[in-house]
């Protein structure tokens, strides 16, 4: 069988944030995603990276990510590295160097561009000291200095591959997704959630000119940077992009729901002068009343329900939503992590 | 070469206890096992499993059974996962969930299956909390959730691939196993131990139709329902099952002997009310004079001596028993575990 | 395309030191790692040992060893398993045991004989208690139970692929490295590190009949042994070998230099009764003038700047020295890893 023209069509980039790539490019990952999972389910071989390396650097803990990004590279015939900070010495920011505890970014992203073919980071949180674009530098830092695509798996600004999964499935369900309801709402937990995951959702999800509603309580707003792109993209793609602070007025008649939790991001730098995370979880446990339950559900137009995962399950939604294979494509989000991932690697890492 | 017959005979099956498939059933893996180790030796390929993955969850640590695992799946095409509670949010029982530190099963169970093909779980001990019983019910919810087949790389109950290495290291020297005496006898260890190893033992031992005989002090008896099984293979198969309070008188003309260290179920939940490790290692404390030395071995019938390692030297038994090569198959069931794990891995995931 | 005559020259055999070698096994290591690294460069498939396990040991962190080592032995076409002690019962020594915490080296060793073809070792610091020699005797008491290879990743006595690296590195700027003058220098870091690397270097510098000037402070005598067969050397393949106690003397008309922090070994055992971390550290402060700056450089006859990585930065050398393209060949060093390992591996663990 050849090679499908898409393997190495993005040769040597990287892939931080969707908002980098135009709609035409977005497009041509999800229909190689969806050729790839095709290939999947039908036993096809892909094996298009044969003796590629992917490094995967892991400064927080992971399901979906770490196993779809191994299977995954492995299911194209190359081989991932699984490294946890703890085994390596921390690759960190200048600023942050610590003597034999640490290694500068910019000597491990030289190094691994000489033993393989990709790096691929998650950083967020504790990792990046809970300072809000600190995990989306320490990425920035390595696609600087490496000369081998770098791939963001999550980091405190962006978390560009769930949100090419999450388009992915919608496509399934709505192959012309402009002008179709998107609500990405608010939802409570009480963990400290990054702001990685809706703000790619919205930019996502108004580069495909879908009308998107952004609902929140106050103080939970998303990054102006975000905000801006995402209205940028109403404007080029022909969509909208709202913001509301009732979760029943967003979704009323809603195709599409994304109720998840995130944190008020004005308790942490550099929105903050330091880190509060007890005033972040004071602040938030307020609104345990923004749940996705059965009778939110009911004031969509049949919406799908939709969510990263995992879900803390009775805070952001009801189990009976979540298991609702009527509408719920919980699952199906993370399969496509799977092969989205697969098709950006191609893309990327292919000859 | 064409693929054996074996490969993809058992397709999609869990394999969490030996006594859920019948004695035909063990025979054909064991001699799928055989030829593997055959091919193994020989350096003929046995890539049966190409681009198939296999998912190893470890609660608890191991040398043999992930490094058998591993080099097994690869030995067949495969790639196996290396997964540790602490690089992923941990699967958890319902009654346990920890928010933001903890999945459901149900929800890892069925996110992995959309990933790869087989998921294999070790869990017992502290990992289970020391509720006898509550390992083996996280296997079975994996079981329960994952469309994948589910592997029991040891719980706290059985253990059915020492099982399978064991049997397939009594075969090599006794073809017909039939009314061979094998003894699975406590042996004085301060650590704290599972039950699993003896349980399975006994099972496999009676399933093939041996005198099986278990010798243990009293308070060291095993779970009721593994008894029962027992007492029941030994009737279906034409064996024997018959349990002692006293190591020589078991070891008196055995033709096999496993002097191996438990700890006494009375001592934690649901045979007692509280975990009580300090009243465990105390009772075992006056059980040291339980341990295989020459002498005792001076009693059999010039029986092999197993254990399934590692093996507590000076404890358990000592050196000149273990590394006595003319009887000691110690390191033969240790080589074994890659083979009948092999096997059952391209029975059950082959296609 | 025909297997490389290499591929299996040394079939069978250990690496746990250069000199245990002959020039002439050395200079075949370094030709066949010459080849491969043009092999990788040029995208030709080299799975030599398709099918073949190397477990990886790492009772230390490790970027280079450890990604070089994984993506090395995949490059061509076999597997590595990464094992930290923690995952395992940590292999250990027979003085060393601890019941239920440790598994004796003797048993790990046989035990992975049965599973794979090489085993791979880095243990020193505070893994091996600060006592030099021992990480080195836990590499020989695997070595003397494994039937397979044992490769030293790096102990407290010596670093061989590092050795192997630099040579190449040297070779490739200087094919007739013989008289040429090679500078191993002490540099300050308040980190405290081996003997390894520096051992390593003046024997291997020796064998190649290189000029090799050893410049330290006083109280940084590497051991006798070390400073005797690199006398040995010098004599045998006409070079010399000289130690010093003045960098800048040392540094003079140098063709490489290579200033690298190691720790006084009179602080700890067996040179010390006891591990006097404290002491160490304090003794080393006195020499934080011992660093490599441009100046130092100016000295030199147009040498090459060399370090084994990671580099304190600011300590053992300034930022303008490790990142001079003119002469540093920092990032060659660290590339030829990959390329010796390979070599290694071919010549060792292939048929």
């Amino acid at each position: 069988m050849p090679t499908p023209s898409y393997v190495g069509s993005m040769a040597g980039q990287d892939f931080l944030n969707t908002n980098d790539y135009s709609q035409d490019e977005i497009v041509s990952i999800l229909r190689a995603a969806g050729d790839l999972r095709s290939d999947f389910r039908n036993k096809v071989q892909t094996q298009y990276l044969s003796g590629k390396t992917l490094f995967m650097l892991f400064y927080n803990r992971s399901l979906r990510t770490r196993n779809s990004f191994e299977a995954g590279i492995y299911q194209l015939g190359g081989h991932a590295h699984f490294l946890s900070p703890s085994d390596v010495y921390t690759p960190t920011l200048p600023e942050d160097m610590v003597p034999y505890q640490t290694e500068a970014i910019a000597d491990v992203g030289r190094v691994l561009s000489r033993y393989g073919d990709a790096i691929a980071i998650r950083v967020y949180g504790d990792a990046a000291k809970w300072v809000i674009g600190r995990g989306h530098r320490i990425i920035q830092e390595f696609a600087r200095w490496s000369s081998i695509p770098v791939l963001n798996m999550e980091d405190d600004v962006f978390h560009p591959f769930q949100a090419l999964a999450d388009m992915r499935a919608i496509l399934d369900v709505a192959p012309k997704p402009k002008g179709k309801k998107f609500v990405v709402s608010y939802a409570y937990s009480g963990g400290l959630k990054p702001l990685a995951v809706p703000q790619s959702c919205v930019l996502i999800g108004t580069q495909f000119g879908m009308d998107v509603v952004l609902a929140h309580p106050k103080g939970f707003d998303l990054e102006d940077h975000v905000i801006k792109a995402a209205k940028e993209n109403a404007n080029k793609y022909g969509g909208s992009f709202e913001v509301v602070n009732d979760m029943k007025e967003a979704f009323k008649d809603a195709d599409f729901v994304y109720p998840k939790a995130w944190s008020p991001k004005t308790f942490v730098p550099p929105y903050n002068k330091a880190v509060d995370k007890d005033g972040a979880s004071a602040y938030q446990n307020s609104f345990k009343d923004w749940k996705c339950t059965q009778e939110m559900m009911d004031l969509t137009y049949k919406a799908k329900y939709m969510h990263c995962g995992p879900v803390d399950r009775g805070q952001e939604a009801t189990d009976d939503v979540v298991d609702n294979d009527a509408y719920s494509v919980y699952f199906e989000q993370a399969e496509n992590r799977l092969h989205v991932q697969k098709a950006v690697m191609a893309m990327v890492m292919g000859a």
